[in-house]
């Protein structure tokens, strides 16, 4: 596992930039690992300056057979994945004989689809284990990671979006809420927050919302039973950007619970935009 | 008052076709009424064959003075209105000793805003009616009004979308879901029900609706705060076509709850596109 360096860590990488930092992360802690990018998703320009193996979704038996292969006991699913349908899962013989407990997993929502992911790994011998395990460098800190700080109002709208969120925790959707002046804008569905944020934009543009730029705040928060394993909430430069198009004042995010890609643009983009980034107490 | 036919109803008219269809009503029943268009929203055409007067947004004054003018004491507001921004309301001289009440109306969500507008007339010696009261028949009955009924999947989304909105009720926002397969896909914010609706459609073109057309659920319910008189959600064809370009199997709506513009039209329309139509229990 992650303290233990003479064990190798697979890391099963979806889309994005966060298992190629991951991996960035790992190397520098003396952290061996071996890839497993997923077919239509990985970068395969990016992978190829790594050690790995393609995996197709839903070739569980092709995949542990490959993470024995390389020594992995310890899996990390890192990067991102459209939630996909049962047809578009390619059938091997592994994934056959765990057609029931998948089935489950897809009759639930995200979390309850993870869970049994999860489940499925650990009956085979493998521990999942989180991004945060592996490298604690890419989750969001507490505090301000900006020279931009919340104001007084801004912290009363981030307060309604969490009071918000955590109304919805049970049904498993709203990852990330608008909140301007008060009123709610704009709740995350499966659009995503880039798409929530295009939304906000476009509702400006066409004078609905009626705030000056440069109020309000984009909450990102983890529902409340989510498996932290998988599914961390993630931003990058292409939020601050939409936070910036949409003409708030900045974000909230829950600390520790949050992955940040590319971190460092994070905050230069931020800071030319006068936007706040906060990381905020579970 | 509505029972009282010796009484003027006066109307607030905002856009759409309500207005008209609360006065066929209203005539057809020999309850007097005169009408006060708000000016940038009231279909101007069509209210050349009644009695009215203009009025803008924020004439508190001169709407107080037309309306006794024409011995109305019940007063109902029927038709859309956009929330205004502070700075696009015309000032006159009963607006300015009222301008406390009313800032105090706009610090609030649209609920509380709506009660300080009431308050207001109440002050004056008015009452607020609901539409409900004036021209019941325009308000959603209980059960299906098409042909095509909910089946039990679609029951169980409706059920879902109730709970979903039940929790929301406290942060003035959602009035309609979209729930398919027991995942909710997407909850309206300011951008109101079509925008919600094109919305899954639009995710529906991109391949990140996955369900097949002809599932799921349009929920649309009055938030549980909510002053019954004002601001009643309102469906009429365009929401039945959105239903349709969004691939759901029907909507959900709570009966005596909601108004349907064009009720012919909208069952035409449903019957059509072979989606259901129902009424749901408070």
């Amino acid at each position: 596992m992650a303290e233990n360096p003479a064990t190798t860590v697979g890391i099963i990488a979806g889309s994005g930039v966060l298992p190629f930092a991951a991996v960035d992360s790992m190397r520098k802690r003396g952290i061996k690992f071996f890839l497993y990018p997923i077919r239509g998703f990985c970068d395969p320009e990016r992978i190829k300056a790594f050690p790995h193996h393609w995996v197709a979704l839903g070739q569980v038996g092709r995949l542990t057979r490959l993470l024995r292969a390389e020594g992995c006991r310890d899996v990390v699913f890192i990067g991102g994945l459209v939630r996909p349908a049962l047809s578009d899962i390619r059938i091997d013989f592994g994934t056959l004989r765990v057609i029931p407990a998948l089935a489950a997993a897809f009759r639930g929502g995200d979390d309850h689809l993870l869970s049994g992911v999860s489940r499925l790994f650990e009956q085979k011998g493998f521990r999942i284990v989180g991004v945060q395990d592996v490298a604690p460098e890419l989750l969001m800190p507490e505090g301000s990671i900006t020279r931009t700080l919340a104001g007084a109002e801004s912290l009363a709208d981030i307060a309604t979006a969490r009071a918000l969120m955590h109304a919805l925790s049970p049904f498993d959707v709203g990852q990330a809420v608008v909140v301007i002046d008060g009123h709610v804008i704009g709740i995350e569905g499966i659009e995503g927050t880039d798409g929530l944020l295009a939304r906000i934009a476009q509702l400006r543009a066409e004078g609905r919302v009626r705030a000056k730029p440069g109020r309000g705040v984009l909450v990102k928060a983890p529902k409340t039973k989510q498996d932290l394993r998988f599914d961390l909430p993630t931003f990058g430069p292409k939020t601050i950007e939409g936070v910036a198009a949409a003409g708030l004042a900045g974000i909230g995010i829950v600390a520790g619970h949050a992955l940040i890609a590319d971190a460092d643009r994070v905050v230069a983009t931020a800071d030319r935009q006068g936007l706040f980034v906060t990381g905020l107490p579970l």
